[in-house]
């Protein structure tokens, strides 16, 4: 079930701050035209964190309905401890989620033993598969390997997506899962060909919004074993991904930049309509939005008359 | 409003999991008998991060009541982002808290600006008085002294609550934040005495729920100006404040460790019913509880009959 | 031996980048008049990090040259690992110093067995005190109260000097060595008061340099219980340290900002003939001396001429 | 000069601590018996922040004499700060090194334009080709990819050596000195073929010294260009670094079960005499030395008879 490429969604929004549902439908659309292998909504690029349970349950619904039972729809029950993120998840279960992506508890700080209780008690009270969402980035603290290896052992975990950045504690997380059936997913946008060359089941690049294409070229040049294909796939898209630096470090941060970028070159290539994104994130300046543009022109993501306009503007 | 001893709130529960409104309401009688200036309910030492929205309710709704306007009641409103913590901040000021405590954004790490948005979007939104919660350990970042200051001068907020043990820090904001009105409380159990000579308006120590009477003893001393008995107060309660340390470290972190103690000294104590904590915490074994009971003996805190009965029990 | 205040020395350098011999004389002669109770040479504020072999065995012998055992001269041996510290505390023994310095390892992670079997090979080589340098800024770790306590029983070390800031665990320090001789001494600036309060022995403070009168009425004050005392004179104290920050912080780090600070201060107030750090320390500008001597003129630290030319000129 | 694999050698001792320069001579003919590209001196993994200046130079001239301008030695120059850098780099070109290896500063916290001022420095200064040396995990911050690749324009430096783990900025490191000539090493034994993917000019594998056939052959797959064989390579390398962790980490930290077991294998492949470290590094037992052996012989690199040995001993 967690195989291939599945873009972690953007959450489009209203001028309200609602979840604009036909802007994501729309994004759901393309990136299902594009030929992706599974939708994970509610996910740290879907900006979760800050949505209310109301938007939540909102995101859910709307793609499991656009994906029809298509591809797999993964949802993100992110919340700081056992019963919340129970309720998350449960919620997204009763909406027809195909699988419930958690993290490690947060806020206060766990032991190893607290992690393996946390997704125990998670995988006794749900009926769909658990992933175990490695992201110490945002959690603070990264998933010991030998409580996962457990987890996959006693099939009480489905996959796991690591967010981590670390291909070491990747390798070590393969072979430590190997034969469990468990699948290895990546959260990287910049390494995913190394991490398919390493054995990965599966990518969960947020860059996949906004180039789908991309990376399914990358995934299939990958599991041709065309790792030189591969690796220029990639070198073209960590080129992309320089969208999500253009943003002053001074003014907003890195999670700002990142999504904001994301959802900007969504408006550019005509797929949502606005880019907005939810406080305590700033939005970006006119002046990034148009090296965001160029950005996309250089890559080829614009359409015609846009790319037109786009090239002879000096950025 | 936010002066003197504030103790943050032990959430009693039942069997089940749920809060036990009974034992919560004999918590607040026997602190409010006590003689603290505040409650504060919903708190890091409240489990906030483990209970779900229901609890919670339940929780501001008990508190809310037993106080009966005796003393004002501070209510946590706990969560990863801004349109979140205001829906708590809204149910906690709709179920009549006084005033409402909120740390910065958590799970996407945040720049100055961010943290001042989040803060400005919570004060505009909200009747009651707001006030900074700053707990680095459990937040991953310390709010900036300059945008607290800044803050504190638009009368944005109403109180700091600093929870970093950084007395550095203190002493920076008491000096930026003069003259605004704006109250700086420690969140330090064992740096009280020092924090209230460096001019900190209140202490909110989670070991409050265990002794208030140390705590009331201490600030008194140090409203006399007696540092050496405020001291020698405060060293009495270090010696308590071990409690939080007599769980075996590879099996529960320090936050399980530290509330299973403080519920356990309860029940010893005969406040409230059981030393329950929620998922991911794991429970304190039979073990752990016969030193805590020592230790409560040795400071005289426990009932005669059973300190008797712990006496002359080795330990 | 360690008892009272105890400045870290700055370095003076002449304009090759020499130890300056006459100024650091003149320097130890400033502070001996003032009243210190013993002298730091070669020390974090020593730059001893930057000094070549030459350079410290030149500082050592100046100092306890000029010391000439009015007061006890402690030297920084400051090196990664066990045999280099121990040729620099060779060397500094050969020349008369009363006690060694020294820090955890660092460059290589080291375990609390790796940190006690160090410090024990450092004690049985030496013929002088031992004291241990805990400075997790600089080293990358903090040195664990039970390692300290247990080589304070063993009578492997003579006193603790603590620079982490961390009053919590310097409480802990103090309780953990009580009974055992060894003295404790902090090494922060801005929060000696509240050691004092503790039961600091003595306090180490690098603005020692610029004004020792300052630190010897606090300590004064604090010796005579007077808390308010001492505090006010701290408060004081904290005005001035705000020198070390005048600096832009984007171009230097907060090490040149501080010991830039230090011995321009120390030019300013005649004491020494220039302001050189080492590389990579980088120098202050004209504007940030200017900042720095409004400082000293306020706190009323000029001579008078200088302080009368100060006061006209608008900063 | 800076390509291939280059391993950074152990430096065996005698049982005083002093090199064991017979056994050093023999390491360096092992590893250029099996056809290393280059020899690296006095790195992290020759424990040179445990070497005295003495022993250092001892080492440069041991491995400059056996390589005999076979394959360049490039010889670390690990201190605190630039003069001190320079003293030990100074003394390595003397004895015949052929290029020097420096990390930024440590001990003090430094900026961008701090690290800069360094390495312009001991460029300006010295007349072989300067490796900048990027550690993290032992200096404390990663070194700028924009100061390097400003470094790497101006030739000040002659290559980089990335000892973190992060293939992402190994990534933006390659693309910003793409052109300049400037080679770019990784430091990682677990993703060397990962790094050549992305374009690594060379491998500098602690385990190296252990097995260079085995990095020999990974790099002679990558350079074909046939990513899966390298992969499969890498695969039984990771496997043999294993014994790395055989010690117990609450005696030992990782410095000392790394560099152990490199030296341990050593003595049982027959290449050194001993398996000593300097201390604060504590030894291995018997029992995980065995432990070590079991590795070996699994992977075929035991002599014949103590391979045989060793199947027979139960592990």
């Amino acid at each position: 079930m967690f195989r291939g490429v599945i873009p972690p969604l953007c959450t489009p929004l209203t001028d309200d701050g609602e979840v604009d549902t036909a802007s994501l439908e729309r994004l759901c659309g393309f990136l299902l035209d594009a030929g992706v292998h599974g939708l994970f909504v509610c996910g740290s690029t879907g900006e979760v964190s800050q949505l209310t349970d109301q938007a939540r349950a909102t995101a859910v619904r709307t793609v499991v309905g656009t994906a029809a039972g298509q591809v797999p729809v993964l949802a993100g029950a992110i919340d700081t401890a056992t019963e919340r993120v129970l309720a998350h998840a449960r919620a997204a279960q009763a909406l027809g989620a195909d699988a419930v992506v958690a993290t490690a508890p947060f806020y206060v700080g766990v032991t190893a033993p607290e992690v393996r209780a946390h997704y125990r008690r998670l995988a006794a009270a749900l009926d769909v598969p658990l992933v175990a969402y490695d992201i110490p980035a945002n959690v603070g603290r990264k998933l010991p390997v030998e409580v996962l290896a457990e987890l996959a052992h006693d099939a009480a975990i489905g996959a796991v997506k690591d967010s981590s950045g670390d291909l070491e504690s990747f390798q070590r997380l393969l072979d430590a899962t190997r034969g469990t059936g468990v699948d290895c997913l990546t959260g990287s946008e910049n390494l995913a060909d190394l991490a398919l060359l390493r054995g990965a089941h599966g990518v969960v690049p947020g860059l996949g919004n906004v180039d789908p294409h991309g990376y399914l070229r990358l995934h299939r040049a990958a599991r041709a074993g065309d790792w030189a294909a591969a690796r220029d796939e990639q070198r073209r898209l960590v080129r992309l991904f320089a969208i999500t630096t253009v943003a002053d470090p001074a003014r907003v941060g890195p999670i700002s930049a990142a999504l904001g970028a994301f959802k900007t070159a969504l408006v550019l290539r005509g797929v949502i309509d606005r880019p907005h994104t939810l406080p305590p994130l700033l939005p970006l300046t006119g002046a990034e939005t148009e090296r965001i543009a160029a950005h996309l022109a250089t890559a080829g993501l614009l359409p015609d008359a846009r790319a037109q306009a786009e090239a002879e503007t000096p950025s």
